[in-house]
C-alpha cells in the first residue's frame, strides 16, 4: 500500500484527527523551529573550563558553560572577538601573513563582511541568539530578477537578466514537457488523470499558451519582462518582449545561475544584521568578552586524568592556563601547527582536514549606480568570470552616498591565485573584471579591500573542507570527547563554513563535555 | 537568418563592439529604469489647474504641474491625503458605507495597508518619487519557502511547506522531461547537442541524480529541506526527508501557489516603505498639501471653452472651483455618479469600467507566533480557503510585543460575501479559517479590522476591472482630453490596482493637457 493510500485509508476509516496524526508520523510534520534544549544541569561546584578561541563556536560555548555553572576564560588570538563572523569598515586596519597591510577606506556606514554575510531562517541556533540577544536584522536579497546572470562565452558575453532566464528556461521545459503529454509519450509513467493535471499544471507554471506552447506574449512577457512595460493613458499599452532563441539558452549555460535561490541555505527568508555580520560576535562579545584573554597565541595543549594545561603567548610573554576541561575551537589550519595532547585518531583527524581557498573583495564605488542606473536593488548578479558573482548591498537602498558591493567571491584554483597576488591587485582584478558586467566601475569606482583566506593570520584558509571520504575516515575521531578536551568550530559539524555549523557544534560539544564533567570524579 | 545565427555572424565579421550595437537593437538592451522626462515647457503666465482627488495620481498630477509653473487647487473628499495609498494604525478610525465604525486597536508601531502594499522594482515611476523624496523603503518579503500551502482538499487540509511543495514539483517535471530524452521522445525537436545540454541543465535544475531521477536523498533535500537537518557534532549528521507522492502532489494543486514569485509584479526585488505604505502619500502631501481643500465633495464637473467650473459641498456648505483646466483623478465608480461634461464617448466610458471587489482583513495578535514557533518571517501563506492568503509582516522580525498579520485577502464572489457581513463578522471569519493553517489563533488573537472595498465611501471597489473587451472599446475614450478635462489614476492605465498605473496615468494625463493647454489660446 502506497504511503497516499494508506492516508486515504485512514482518513476514510478514521477521520481527520487521526489522519491528521497519522501525517505527522509520516513524515508531513512541520519541523521544530528550535535547537534542542542544552540541559546543562548538575554543575559539580568550581568546575573550569578553558575555551580556546572567542568565535561564535567559542563566545557560545563560553556563554553557555558559565551561565550552567561553571567557570569559564577564553583565549583568543585576536585583540577582537568574532573570529570569522567579521565585518570591515572604514578605518579598519587588516594585517594578512606576509604584512601587507590595508586601511579600508569605506565611508560611514559601509562595510563588508570577508566571512558568514548570511543568516538563513532555518539555522535554528543563529536565530535564536538572534532572538535572544536583540540583534537587528533585515533581509538579506538573495534572488533579484533584475540582477544578471552572465557568460564570457555566450550572447557576445552581454549579460542576461536573471528574470528572461529563469522564464525562459521555465518556460521551453514545460513546453516541452506538455509536447510529450500531447504524443502520449508519458501514457506509460502517469496515469491519464495525472496527464491531464500535469498539463494543466505546466501551462501555469511555465505560462503556456492554451496549445502548450512557450511564445512571445503578454502572457510570458509577465514572468520576463516587457518590451515596453505597461504603464498609464494612451502612451501605456507595452509590447511584449522577444523571447531567447531555445538552443542559445541552453548551450549558455546560464540556467546554471537560476537554482541558486532554491537551495534551502540560501531560501528566502534569509537575513543579515542590520549594520554589519560582527553585530552577533559584538552580543556575544557583551556577554562573555569578561572572561576573554585578547592577543592570547595558543602554543600547545596538554592534558592529563586531572586537567588541561595550555601553554600561550600573550604580547610576546609565555604565560600558562590551567582548567579542568578544555574546549578548543582553533581552526584546524591552525591547531594542525600546535602541539595537542589528544588521541592519535583525534590528532590524525586534525591534520587531515584541508582548508578551502576563498577571496572576498569589496569595492566602493562613488554612488549606487546598480540603483539608480538600472533599478538592481540587493541580490546577486552571476558570472563565469572568476569574480564569480557580484553582490549588491541589501541596505540602505536609494542612498545618495557611496556604495560597496562585493566585487568578488572567488573560490578554488582562481582564489589561490588571487590569493597570491598583492591586496591592490586583487582588487584591480576584481574592478577589471567587473567592468565587464558594469561598465560604470570605470567612472565610478573609489576604493576596495581584498581578504584572501590563505593569508588570514589566525586561520590560513576559509573553512574544513570535507569530502565524504575524509568525513568518513576522521569525522566522529574529531569530534570525541577525548579525556578532557573536545573540538567545537564549523570544522566539527556538517555544515562546514556557517555560523550554524560552528554554534551547534559547540552546543553537541559541550552538552557531551559536561556530561562527561559530571560523570567523573573531581 | 536565426536571430542566434545573424548575432553569431555580426559577430564573427564585425567585431564585438559592432555584436554589442547588433544585440542592442535586437533586444537584448537593458530597459530603461526610469521614467520619461515630463517635459513641461513653456506654461503661460496664470494659467491655472484644478486637481479632483489627492490620491497619488492627484498629487503627482498637482506636484509636477505646479512645479511646471502652473498654480494648482486640489479638492479632496476625505479629511486626509492618500487616496487608496492608505495606512490604519492603532488609534485610527474607520467609518464605512452604512456607518459602521472601526476604531483599530494595533499596538504602537503595527499597521496594515487596505490597498497596495508592495512596489515592485520595475514600477519606475513610484520608485522615482521615493528616491526623489527619500522615502524610506524595505524589502517586502513575497516568496518564503518556509510558508505554508494550503488545500482544503488535499493531503488531509493539512498545510505543506511551500519548499516541499517547489522542490517537488519541479524535480518531477525534470524527471519526467529527462525521462523522454532517453525515450528519444524528443529527437525530433532539439539536436542531439541540445539534447545533452537539456538532460544536464534538469539534473542541476531539478536535483536529479546521474540516472536522471527525482528521489529521496541529500540533494533532493538540500531543496526541499531535511527530516533532520544537519548540524554540529557526533549528533549532527541529518536525515533526508521523504518526496511528496506524485499524483497526490499533482491532483493537490498545490503547484499554483509556486509561481506566483514569478510573477513580474511580485519578483524579488519587492518593497514597501517602511512603516506603512501612507508614508508615500505623506511625502507628496509634505509637497502639496497647501494645495489641498480637505472635506470637499464633488458634486458637478462643467466645462466650456474658457475653462472648468466644479460644484463640491465644503462641510455642508455648496461651494464652486474654476480653473482653465482640469484633472480628475475621482474612481469612475464615483465619478460615474456626479454629472460630468464631456463628450458622450467619455461619459460612457466613464460608465463602463466595473470595480473589483476586494477584503483585507488585519489580525493582530499576542505575539509572533509565526517566527516564534514557526520559523516564518515575511512572506505569503496560500490557502484555497475564502481568505485567500495570510502574510506575515516584512518588519521588525522577532520583536517581542504584538503583531499583525494580514489574515484575509478576499476576492471576487467570497469579496461580496465578506462585505455585507458587519465588519467584525468579517474578521471572526478571517480568524476561523486561519484557524485551518495557524492553530496558534485560538490562543493569541487579540484584535481586528476589516476593510471591505465595496464600503469604502469614496471608491466603492477597489478598482477598475478592465476586461479586453471593455478596453477595446472605452479605454481611449477614457483617456482623450475632452475640451479641457482629463483623467488621471489606476483605472486609467494599463496597470490596475497599481500606483505605478495611477501616477504613470498622470504623467501621460498632464503631458498632454500641457501640450494642450500651451497650444490654446488664453
Amino acid at each position: 500500500m502506497s504511503r497516499r493510500a494508506l492516508l486515504g485509508w485512514i482518513g476514510k476509516t478514521a477521520g481527520a484527527g487521526a489522519m491528521y496524526q497519522a501525517m505527522t508520523s509520516l513524515g508531513f510534520a512541520a519541523e521544530s523551529s528550535h535547537p534542542g534544549s542544552l540541559n546543562l544541569d548538575g554543575v559539580k561546584k568550581g568546575a573550569t573550563v578553558l575555551v580556546l578561541g572567542a568565535g561564535v563556536a567559542g563566545m557560545t560555548s563560553a556563554y553557555e558553560l558559565r551561565k550552567a555553572g561553571y567557570k569559564v576564560k577564553i583565549l583568543e588570538f585576536n585583540s577582537r572577538a568574532g573570529g570569522r563572523c567579521w565585518t570591515l569598515r572604514g578605518g579598519d586596519s587588516y594585517t594578512e601573513l606576509g604584512g601587507a597591510t590595508q586601511q579600508c577606506q569605506f565611508a560611514e556606514g559601509n562595510y563588508i563582511n570577508p566571512g558568514p554575510w548570511r543568516v538563513p531562517y532555518h539555522h535554528h541556533h543563529v536565530m535564536s541568539y538572534i532572538n535572544e540577544f536583540n540583534i537587528a536584522i533585515e533581509p538579506f536579497i538573495q534572488v533579484n530578477y533584475n540582477a544578471l546572470v552572465h557568460s564570457t562565452k555566450a550572447f557576445g558575453g552581454k549579460p542576461q537578466r536573471y528574470r528572461t532566464v529563469q522564464a525562459d528556461y521555465q518556460g521551453y521545459a514545460a513546453e516541452l514537457l506538455a509536447k510529450t503529454i500531447n504524443q502520449n509519450a508519458l501514457d506509460d509513467s502517469l496515469s491519464l488523470e495525472d496527464r491531464e493535471k500535469l498539463f494543466e499544471s505546466l501551462r501555469h507554471w511555465g505560462a503556456l499558451n492554451e496549445k502548450g506552447k512557450y511564445q512571445k506574449s503578454h502572457e510570458t512577457s509577465l514572468r520576463r519582462g516587457f518590451a515596453i512595460p505597461p504603464g498609464g493613458g494612451l502612451s501605456g499599452k507595452g509590447e511584449p518582449s522577444d523571447l531567447i532563441d531555445q538552443s542559445a539558452l541552453l548551450q549558455s549555460d546560464l540556467w546554471k545561475f537560476i537554482v541558486n535561490g532554491q537551495d534551502i541555505e540560501f531560501q528566502s527568508s534569509i537575513f543579515q544584521p542590520v549594520g554589519g555580520m560582527d553585530n552577533i560576535a559584538k552580543a556575544f562579545e557583551k556577554r562573555v568578552g569578561d572572561l576573554i584573554e585578547y592577543n592570547a597565541r595558543v602554543t600547545k595543549i596538554d592534558q592529563n586524568d586531572t586537567g588541561v594545561t595550555v601553554d600561550y603567548e600573550h604580547h610576546g610573554v609565555a604565560k600558562t592556563a590551567k582548567a579542568d576541561w578544555c574546549v578548543c575551537t582553533i581552526p584546524l589550519s591552525i591547531l594542525s601547527q600546535i602541539p595537542v595532547k589528544a588521541s592519535s585518531a583525534m590528532q590524525t583527524a586534525i591534520r587531515s582536514v584541508p582548508y578551502a581557498s576563498s577571496v572576498k573583495v569589496g569595492l566602493e564605488f562613488n554612488r549606487r549606480f546598480w540603483e539608480q542606473d538600472e533599478a538592481i536593488f540587493g541580490g546577486v548578479s552571476y558570472t563565469d568570470l572568476p569574480i564569480t558573482n557580484i553582490s549588491y548591498p541589501s541596505a540602505k537602498y536609494y542612498d545618495k552616498g557611496k556604495g560597496v558591493l562585493l566585487g568578488a567571491y572567488v573560490w578554488g584554483p582562481n582564489a589561490f591565485e588571487f590569493t597570491s597576488l598583492a591586496p591592490e591587485e586583487r582588487v584591480k582584478k576584481a574592478v577589471e573584471y567587473g567592468k565587464q558586467i558594469h561598465p560604470q566601475y570605470t567612472e565610478e569606482f573609489n576604493n576596495g579591500i581584498a581578504v584572501g583566506w590563505h593569508r588570514v593570520p589566525w586561520t590560513q584558509g576559509c573553512f574544513g573542507a570535507w569530502t565524504e571520504e575524509k568525513r568518513e575516515q576522521h569525522y566522529d575521531n574529531l569530534c570525541q570527547v577525548d579525556g578532557r578536551l573536545v573540538l567545537a568550530g564549523e570544522h566539527a559539524s556538517h555544515l562546514p563554513a556557517w555560523q550554524e555549523g560552528a554554534i551547534s557544534s559547540a552546543h553537541d560539544a559541550i552538552k557531551r563535555l559536561h556530561k562527561k564533567a559530571v560523570a567523573t570524579a573531581a
